[in-house]
């Protein structure tokens, strides 16, 4: 073992003291001399702040801590600065700050990663800082350094992730019979959902990532306002009763797809066989699916979300940079989307459809939404009609298609629409075989 | 994007033209121009060796090809040497003289660095050179980066993985109702074995990288010849049959563990939990499962073995060494077993654990064999007899424990053995739950 003499302290302030925070500052504390003993960095945390000074006394940082999160920013000594604030206001402003009085930045931030991520960095690697990420996508899963350093021999073809537990857990309790809103109840009361579970359950959390994750496996500069997005709102146990019957079971993925046509970017529910790797990624945990064309199929399993996890992967990035400081000025990384591949509109992205339709209960139905499938060239695979209760005065239909153009597959929902043929909305899954 | 004027060339030398080396002359002739643009490195493979010549003229590298490994070495001009022979022998040499003559190092072989990987660590950190090794265990799964970097702010708890893809593949056919040999010979005729299947079926390959992963989860200087290691010769579909029945699936694991005691470290087929994330890691796909007290449970899932998955892994080492070399002289890796933890003897550690006796079909045998587990304070949690054909002169007996000693357990084996109670070696699977 070499010599601790002469090691010079890398001086860190942390912005936000929440739930990852707390758990930086817990490992910073009971880690430091195993940091200093076996990764050659001395790490001091000098300046903490947050909005609430009563979690600086919880974590004995009282003497550090400041309300205001610029002034941590501002500190001279601060030669890294940890945001952990969230959101794309102030933490923005933060990170902005922070680069501008040339501090290197390690940020849980998937909203603002997803959105200015491409400036941030350029910014960074002009002046030669990093800014890393990791904790931003799948919590303690180490699916940015894979991507960024492990797998860089290779041309990535597809990434497909699980990286919303909160959804992922909903759906795992729908199929277990419980109502969309009784879940969603249950998850809240389990402090796995916000009180607005908005940006979890419409799929907006997902997409933040799958921009993160796209940007990163195809270098392609794309921002959080592209990725197509659906969330599972609309599903019910009925739908996932039905996919286990066919031998599925279905899942809010982030997707993104190298095509000779551009880069396929969607989030939205979709139907993925029992025997793919993914489907028993239950509960909250969190999965990345990622095809290379020299690695082939990977996948990285973790939790996504939580105290430590995302501390794991804070204090991971924090431990890089701190080396790249101590003991050289390695070329920061800014290959964050440096280029801009066409991305292709979801109109033309074609894949097998699972429809359920509610329809009157009357004789020629079933030929009338089975003619607007054949009038826009979609494919019918298979059909059936639900069972209803006698005197019921609708009827479910299920179809599932062979791959088909969502453009068409609208263009069947809009005639069947148009024609009166419904009784309430389409419940619409998609089938990644 | 920066410039590329200025940016030094990076010189390469291959050592091993095989399965890999093909695969990472491919992925440098191909990407040459990608790595140049996105990760500032310009390759240049200035020399290759391997007995067989023809294999360079294949990879259309004749002009740079020797049949010495040393010369490759001795070249002024190379910068790094990538050694793909394997083995102890000759490739040691390789590794060993590449240091000497103050060059970087990437290897794949998990041989050398389960044996002397410590040594040589010690030798590349005192000259300030890397040797980094990502392809020594679990083929392009980055699980060497992942305990390196991005998880070095947690406290391992535990490793688990399957490391090797034949026995794994094996173990699958078996359960599908193969005899030992037959799944052998499959294994061979897919190209899954060696006509020697020595090193995998009796657990040394996954030893190996048992011991690869030991030393880096826990910083503790172990060395293969410390694992405790069994392999599948054994192993029935009787066995496979009844695992299944109680809600299990036997792999073949690699585990460490720490414990108060010290580093639990052992490779051996073991049953699982159908539940567990390790029990569909079906063919010959690895997986890797970690706990750590930050991170919490995560895993790594890939192809073990292969041109492309090894080059892959292969090459994101380079690119990282490449980079240093370019960019800075950043302190290299040496935290591989740099501490000495207590190890905990085969005969203390605890497990549940599964037999199937083969036994004389007469009176009072059950009770002279459950005696036995009395008389060693091992406790049975299940026993059944197992069907026997009308006028079988034998019988089998299936015991399921509670957690025991494998010191008490091989007592309670060799008093049954000693009042020649057996007709055959009992079968011992233990269970991991």
């Amino acid at each position: 073992m070499e010599s601790m003499t002469g090691i010079k302290p890398v001086r860190v302030g942390l912005i936000g003291l929440g739930t990852v925070g707390s758990g930086v500052v817990k490992i910073l504390q009971e880690h430091h001399d195993d940091f200093l003993r076996d990764q050659g960095v001395d790490i001091q945390l000098i300046a903490v702040a947050s909005t609430d000074p009563a979690q600086a006394e919880a974590l004995g940082v009282k003497e550090i801590f400041s309300t205001d999160g610029f002034k941590v920013i501002a500190n001279p000594d601060v030669d890294i600065v940890i945001e952990l604030v969230g959101g794309t206001g102030i933490a923005l402003k933060f990170i902005q700050a922070a680069l501008d009085a040339n501090k290197r930045v390690v940020t849980a931030n998937k909203a603002v990663m997803a959105t200015s991520g491409h400036e941030l960095l350029a910014v960074a690697g002009s002046k030669g800082l990093e800014l890393a990420f990791e904790a931003s996508v799948g919590g303690g899963i180490p699916i940015i350094g894979a991507l960024r350093n492990s797998l860089i021999g290779n041309r990535i073809e597809s990434v497909m992730g699980i990286v919303n537990g909160t959804t992922n857990y909903m759906l795992m309790r729908i199929l277990d019979g419980l109502s969309y809103d009784d879940a969603l109840k249950e998850a809240q009361e389990l402090g796995y959902a916000e009180a607005d579970p908005t940006a979890d359950v419409e799929g907006h959390d997902a997409a933040a990532k799958n921009a993160i994750l796209t940007t990163l496996a195809f270098n392609t500069e794309v921002v959080l306002e592209q990725v197509y997005t659906e969330g599972i709102t609309k599903i019910t146990p009925t739908d996932l009763a039905i996919a286990s019957q066919l031998g599925y079971v279905v899942k809010l993925l982030a997707i993104a797809n190298r095509t000779p046509e551009g880069i396929q970017m969607r989030t939205h529910p979709a139907m993925i066989s029992k025997s793919h790797a993914l489907a028993n990624v239950n509960g909250v945990m969190n999965a990345i699916f990622v095809v290379g064309d020299a690695v082939g199929e990977t996948m990285f399993y973790g939790a996504g979300a939580g105290s430590g996890p995302a501390a794991s992967a804070v204090v991971g990035d924090l431990i890089e940079v701190a080396q790249r400081l101590t003991y050289g000025n390695l070329r920061p990384y800014i290959r964050f989307g440096t280029e801009q591949l066409p991305l292709v509109a979801i109109e033309d992205i074609a894949t097998r459809y699972y429809l359920r339709l509610t329809v009157p209960d009357r004789v020629g139905i079933v030929a009338a939404t089975a003619a607007a499938f054949a009038d826009h060239g979609v494919s019918i695979s298979r059909m059936q009609q639900a069972d209803t209760a006698f005197g019921t005065e609708v009827a479910e239909l299920i179809y599932m298609t062979h791959p088909a153009r969502e453009g068409d597959l609208q263009a069947v929902l809009a005639q069947i629409k148009n024609a009166s043929l419904l009784v309430s909305e389409p419940v619409i899954i998609r089938v990644e075989d």
